[in-house]
């Protein structure tokens, strides 16, 4: 399956927070290096994510903003 | 300036390509890894967004989706 | 592969309008129901979108809203 | 009142989680599909969602990516 | 027709820039305090968003950052 | 710090609801004027948000919507 979101981005899962609705998922994408994600507690369970497995996260390009010291 | 968004992803601006509303910035977070960012053309002249600039990719955890094997 | 994105809409191209950095993409996902997406440009060219081919709208529970008469 | 949003997709309610902060809507909007949603509590309170009732998916069309096999 | 987003601000169009498949809209929601949204050409089009016509600005509240000084 | 988002509105929080992943912020940016943000409750915390605290909601252009009556 390809797909059109332009940035997907490999990394292991570090930790996982529960909610009733929604989990963070935080993903080591490079040493010292941390993605956070949102998604349902579903989605959480469907894939099997949990500390250790390997991800990738995925963005849409049109949901990245630029920052500039 | 301290922003709720929790992923801020340090890169160096590799191209620009420009239309009459939006531009796409490709920026090189790490060695052969690059993170695309669509934003207004507003924004890419405000912030003096060209190759070779030094930026932060941000992302809201919740436009982080997630994708297994 | 696997992704936490909860909508996957299988459906079929019906046109693709052009502008230099994205493209305004409209699927048919059931007949007279139409999904609009707008990607980028180079996505389109990447996946080969154009009028006929069979795709899947992907969209994260989090950008769906509801409303209701 | 006429939205912006490109994507209104008419169903019903099929089932809600309810979260201290957000709750999971899932709606069928076809026989066997469904498109599932993520807004605030308050929201589903004051439109007063619950299975059974009428709604409209939403979706702004840059919201919507595409993928394919 | 109620809408789960919670932001709906009113305002007044200042300007309208053409893209061939967005548009940027820029609304003045208070003497001052002005509001941009990129939108699709057809919804532009549809809507008959032009200088002076009043809107409102909607927007989901998990699209929605804060900043801190 | 600038930031690409076209969208950074002063105002103050009102009251903040805590769920296990996610918080609503309710601001009030203008006398009777509110903007409802949900973020993560690691974002609230690392950020000192309670009621009474100065921020500002930021919006990237291509999630606001429009509406017209």
């Amino acid at each position: 399956m390809k797909v059109s979101a332009r940035n997907l981005i490999p990394g292991k899962v570090v930790s996982v927070t529960k909610g009733d609705v929604n989990c963070e998922v935080v993903v080591e994408v490079a040493p010292g290096v941390e993605v956070v994600s949102v998604i349902t507690r579903t989605s959480v369970e469907n894939l099997g994510i949990e500390p250790g497995v390997e991800v990738r996260a995925m963005v849409k390009a049109s949901s990245v903003m630029l920052t500039r010291e």
